[in-house]
């Protein structure tokens, strides 16, 4: 739908900025190395959560989807999508959600990585996490435990097959280094897979994947499907680990100029953690970002002019640590956008994109939700 | 209104709580220590968001109130409240909304503290913006910009006083070291309205606050009005630096339990920085809380057990590094609660409070809104 106000100019500050024609370039250049790798693509949604970028991801009709929340496949089913996983490990309490949607003609399936759970789900059709990393949750692919999850699962007719992500691909910079990782998330899932079938279970999915790891793997041999989800927008910590550059970055935070500090070098704008998040994931990168990169308001990256302070309706601009150089002049009034470090944590402090289209139309407003 | 499910056992989680009991109580604590300072109160809905805590907070009727967004002094106005102070520099792209709300009977006053704010605003009821602790903004108390802007904006008759804010008093711990913040707050408003006042301008109101300089202040002759927020359901970052203790902090996220890595000690849970907020406010605190402290389902401290780590939607509890003792045995489908860093932070995650009344009877649901 048009915007209210269908300029930048005109929009009430802070505002999530998306740049359509960066987003359809980086769908685009995930979309042919899904192609070149010959596995089917299950992208995450927990960054986006609008229809209108799931629909422009999955390429107009509803596709296979990853979610991770409930309140998340709810609202996807309700807009036609039917094939999702929910990657968050399934707590018991959540199944009658989860049977309901599936009730309602919603190919869910959940993931878990204990016995108690595998007897929890009873029919519902379930993947078996695999830790290829030690990221975070799931099983480590020789854990024989893995057969029994499989046994209990098998029985019910539930067992899906195995997924994993590399989350601490996240934490090293480089392609070489993202390699590694993708031949780990690989290596574990095929070897999981290669286990329960090894013992008589079926395995016909073994799922993966991270960001970092889709855009660096060179072979995913056994493997049906690839997951990513902070690919379509990129941020700040994809940049700062080289698997974007800033200016692939298409979201931003549009904000106002509203007063200086001179005699500190600062310069005060409506953009603080509230419509910024939190997020310091740049800060123990090579470049610390602060709370985000600074960008006039035509999106051009202004040099070594970062947010270095955060209160919940105040960022504080100011040149990066050991930068020389004078201030650049911006008056009271003045628009700035915000490059972010982390899209999914900033995107989720607001309730609806500002949509740039890349014909130079009018702004868009696409809504996005939140909740469990 | 009575929640779907009344009873905290059948809330979905994450889930925002609210302790009326412990909210009612830290309520009537700061009533009690602005009576004894023979200020007026005009509490700060930044952290709050909510005309149901509103009410709480004003006793039950509407009363003077501070906000942070404009899409605050919307939403409370709408809900009777007319005397609001929107305590973020005004930028002039805003001063439409500003003045469509004061059209609809909305008293609805602004901060400034540069001339082109001051021209901007013409008649719209401005107070001028101190720095008193080099915190944020605002003008040095005997700045003579000062009086300049005094001039432009009592020419409009829209001269309405000063105001400050010792933000940096949440870095230093003790009521001693807080009662030097609170005796700086009062020192440089009572400065600088008197810089207005000896060049024959009016400043009725001189208006300052915090929450520790607000439970520490002494003595504030000279000061009209306290301004202060997060008191009303404090955090562990206010634990921290001794304004209250764990035990009054009346907000929670309740959590279930849905893995766990035995062999690193870690137990994974559904409330990851989505439901907790990214905030790190206790890391350079002497005791560091991770991204929160765990408690039972009853809310019970669960000693040395924190979250050490958040992501979108699993946090990861684990104990407080170079603490010793067993792991607790809290199998899959556990119930916990977690007392956040920032209150401000967590809550503004939520769409809702979950809200667990002081008589023990079912749990309420009072909505809470976001935006700008």
């Amino acid at each position: 739908m048009p915007l209210d106000h269908d300029a930048i100019e005109n929009l009430t500050t802070p505002a999530l900025l998306l740049d359509d024609a960066k987003l359809t370039r980086n769908i685009e250049r995930l979309a042919a190395r899904v192609r070149a790798l010959n596995v089917s693509l299950r992208p995450h949604m927990k960054s986006a959560k609008s229809i209108d970028v799931a629909l422009r991801v999955t390429g107009g009709t509803p596709g296979p989807i990853t979610v991770s929340t409930l309140a998340e496949a709810e609202r996807f089913h309700a807009a036609g999508y039917t094939d999702i996983m929910y990657a968050v490990g399934i707590a018991p309490q959540k199944l009658a959600r989860v049977k309901a949607l599936r009730e309602r003609g919603c190919n869910l399936t959940v993931i878990l990585d204990t016995l108690d759970q595998a007897r929890a789900v009873a029919g519902v059709p379930a993947l078996i996490e695999i830790d290829s990393d030690g990221h975070r949750g799931g099983l480590a692919p020789d854990d024989p435990v893995l057969v029994d999850i499989g046994r209990i699962l098998h029985a019910n007719g539930a067992l899906r097959g195995v997924m994993t992500h590399a989350g601490e691909s996240y934490t090293v910079s480089g392609v070489e280094a993202h390699r590694e990782f993708a031949e780990r998330e690989r290596a574990a899932s095929v070897a999981a897979a290669e286990l329960l079938r090894a013992a008589g279970l079926p395995c016909p999915v073994v799922s993966l994947g991270s960001t970092p790891t889709a855009h660096a793997a060179q072979d995913l041999t056994g493997v049906t499907e690839l997951r990513a989800g902070v690919y379509m927008f990129f941020d700040l910590v994809m940049a700062g680990i080289g698997v974007c550059s800033t200016d692939d970055i298409a979201l931003s935070v549009l904000t106002t100029v509203i007063g200086h500090q001179p005699s500190k070098g600062w310069i005060l704008v409506d953009a603080g953690w509230m419509a910024l998040s939190g997020d310091r994931g740049t800060a123990d990168q090579a470049v610390d970002q602060g709370y985000g990169l600074v960008c006039d308001a035509e999106g051009r990256v202004i040099p070594n002019l970062i947010v270095t302070g955060a209160n919940q309706e105040h960022g504080i601009i100011s040149l990066r640590p050991g930068a020389h150089g004078a201030m650049p002049d911006l008056p009271v009034g003045t628009q700035l956008r915000i490059l972010p470090n982390h899209a999914c944590a900033t995107a989720a402090q607001h309730s609806q994109y500002s949509v740039i289209p890349a014909d130079g139309g009018p702004l868009l407003g696409w809504p996005r939700f939140g909740g469990w």
